[in-house]
């Protein structure tokens, strides 16, 4: 048997036991976890070291060597944030509705876990611990399939937290790490119907639109961000340059930036060229439709396929529109459903805007960048759904849980 | 272009339009519609008439062409049903949660319709109203796919539906058909990402793993149902006949009836053979365990095969087990995850069971064939999800919705 069909196996066996913890029985193990990684964060570096070693003879990137890169105070940070995930409360075993009914029946909805899910996810270590922390507090086993980059830290860190987990209520076996680097094991998970009961993936968007296009176990969608800002006709000048420079720069190579700023052409006439040096002394690279190179003549022009660019860079497409409709058309036509704004002074545009534009989170006078479960006070995030199906959005341990009915009877049968 | 992606393009060309109809105006094409099918009936009954004939000269059985037929007072039944979804409260623009942020952000989680949902389905041609009735009312377009048996039924009232529909604000590209009867039409709408934002199937176990197997549009899977009935050494023994004959043979036919009925063997010692007679004397086949020949000497040997077969017909399973835990591992290896029940005077037993099997629906003393919307109170039903994403168990008009954050700033930007 393959090692992915084995262990998705190890993962559901084990699925019964966890459905039965109790919260505190799961907050004294990923508390255990928590303090182990601190205690092994020397063998946990050395490991790291191995993947740091390979990835410079590989020739990765400066920028990709740093996110898998671990040193004390991240792992402290890591172990922190298994710490925070105890703090939350256990949505599991939650009742949902309660529904008396003429016949004497008594039907409560109530959460439980989701099963087995799998995670597939690139390079950085942390996700390996945070997603398994998530997974594990509301009672799902994980089966993890991270990059190949960061396999000897995965390694060592999975084994780090097995030991821990010996000593407390979760069977280790909840917790599978996938070792095999070849794409074909991802292949595999995609097909285990029966075994896992979701897969989500967390990375780039050709790794999301592997697993959407070839998963027949159900997935959630996660990630893709071609996110808009509207700056309205009517919309107050300081704000909107605060807006849409924060959306674009704060933290450009994350989905919840802003790739694409459409303007009012009322608005661009009189704020266009200010606005624009603003983001060049950024750093930002604007790319312009016909109308923005009349206001600002050093703009590079855009092409159609700009716009269908998640870049998660420093560039920005500048689309300047003669209505509120033709930016809604745009946002329709290039959007990823994700995150979309209007500035605008206007309470009749804002609310048309944040009715009739079909996304995750639509905003009216802020930044597209507060999509995020802490942002929002979750205090977890597992990912932001850009489907519509189970959850959309910033998605909290709810998001974890699938629901059963429990019906109590005395006899009733139906007639 | 394709009848399937022109027809789901025009589906979506209209979904934003749908997306700002009231509740008013959905119910009043709902009734226009309603109304139309009775007036028009003579016009369907005769549409239906070529299926039938086809049918009989294409050998199709007495009980599948009694299930297509169309006669007055199955139009005027199907026309009620549409009324009855009028007086549903309409789930579209329900505030879920508001969140008030430290930083002054107002979020709100908001339902909102799922887009564009395309229903593959066999040969009654009453599904084609239902569905359409229940899209439509959760401010989704719906492409539909029924069984080419009923091709000519459905066009002739997806006409009369689509005549109702031009004298209200619902638009007409709301509703679309897809008449070409291969199969390729159905692999087509499985892959149609980015039109379809979920496929809900419709039928018998084939139909359902093809879609869910093949589609890379979201699905919502429905409908298989392995049940098992626990009858444990405690049961009322009148209680425990009157809850499985119920869910064997009330309706043998559908997905939430009995086909495996497993006995502690302190029951089965004083009660199975009884049990088995009336059984019998109500026209169902037994296939039994070891245990079971042994008490009953007349029963055929059950295969592994048979434990693992949705019969949806007057066969039984007959297993005696030693304890529950043997009655939960029975239906965790064989289950369906659909509905399951036990029959016990032990409450703890009854909770053991409730919490330990993982389904949709899980019974104490009352009989599987209640897993159904309008049995829940529910007042409709799209289908029933043996999934775990999204939607557990009977799905109502909630269930066609998705969600969408709004959020309200006065220009906060991300730290």
């Amino acid at each position: 048997m393959s090692e992915v069909r084995s262990k998705a196996g190890l993962a559901k066996s084990v699925s019964s036991i966890l459905n039965k913890l109790n919260t505190t029985q799961k907050n004294e193990a990923l508390l255990a976890m928590a303090d182990a990684l601190v205690s092994r964060s020397a063998d946990i570096i050395e490991a790291n070291a191995e993947d740091l070693r390979r990835g410079k003879e590989q020739g990765t990137s400066p920028s990709l060597l740093d996110r898998l890169a671990l040193n004390e105070s991240r792992i402290e940070d890591i172990a922190e944030g298994l710490r925070q995930i105890v703090q939350l409360p256990d949505p599991v075993g939650d009742t949902l509705e309660v529904i008396e009914r003429p016949n004497g029946l008594n039907i409560t909805k109530i959460r439980v876990p989701l099963g087995v899910i799998g995670i597939i996810y690139e390079a950085r270590p942390n996700v390996t611990v945070d997603a398994a922390g998530l997974c594990l507090k509301t009672g799902n086993a994980v089966v993890l399939r991270g990059g190949s980059s960061a396999l000897s830290s995965n390694r060592k860190i999975v084994e780090v937290l097995h030991e821990a987990m010996t000593h407390t209520a979760l069977p280790k076996d909840a917790l599978q790490l996938i070792e095999d680097p070849n794409r074909s094991s991802v292949d595999e998970m995609l097909k285990l119907n029966g075994l896992l009961d979701v897969i989500i993936p967390r990375g780039g968007s050709s790794l999301i639109q592997n697993v959407v296009m070839n998963a027949t176990v159900p997935v959630i969608e996660t990630g893709a961000g071609i996110c808009h800002t509207f700056i309205d006709a009517s919309a107050d000048p300081a704000m909107a340059e605060a807006i849409c420079i924060n959306a674009k720069v704060q933290r450009p190579s994350v989905c919840n930036s802003m790739e694409t700023l459409l303007l009012h052409k009322n608005f661009a006439e009189s704020h266009l060229e200010e606005l624009a040096v603003k983001f060049q002394k950024s750093g930002v690279e604007l790319r312009g439709c016909e109308e923005t190179k009349k206001l600002v003549s050093w703009v590079i022009q855009a092409s159609s396929a700009d716009y269908a660019t998640e870049y998660n860079d420093y560039i920005l497409n500048v689309k300047v529109v003669n209505n509120l409709d033709d930016a809604m058309d745009h946002i329709a036509a290039y959007g990823t459903k994700h995150s979309e704004c209007i500035v605008t002074e206007s309470q009749d545009n804002a609310e048309r805007f944040l009715q009739g534009v079909d996304a995750a989170a639509v905003y009216h006078n802020a930044s597209t960048r507060f999509t995020d479960g802490f942002e929002f006070g979750f205090g977890a995030e597992i990912g932001i759904s850009t489907q519509k199906l189970h959850a959309r959005g910033p998605m909290g341990l709810p998001s974890l849980t699938s629901t059963k009915y429990v019906i109590h009877g005395n006899g009733q049968i139906r007639q």
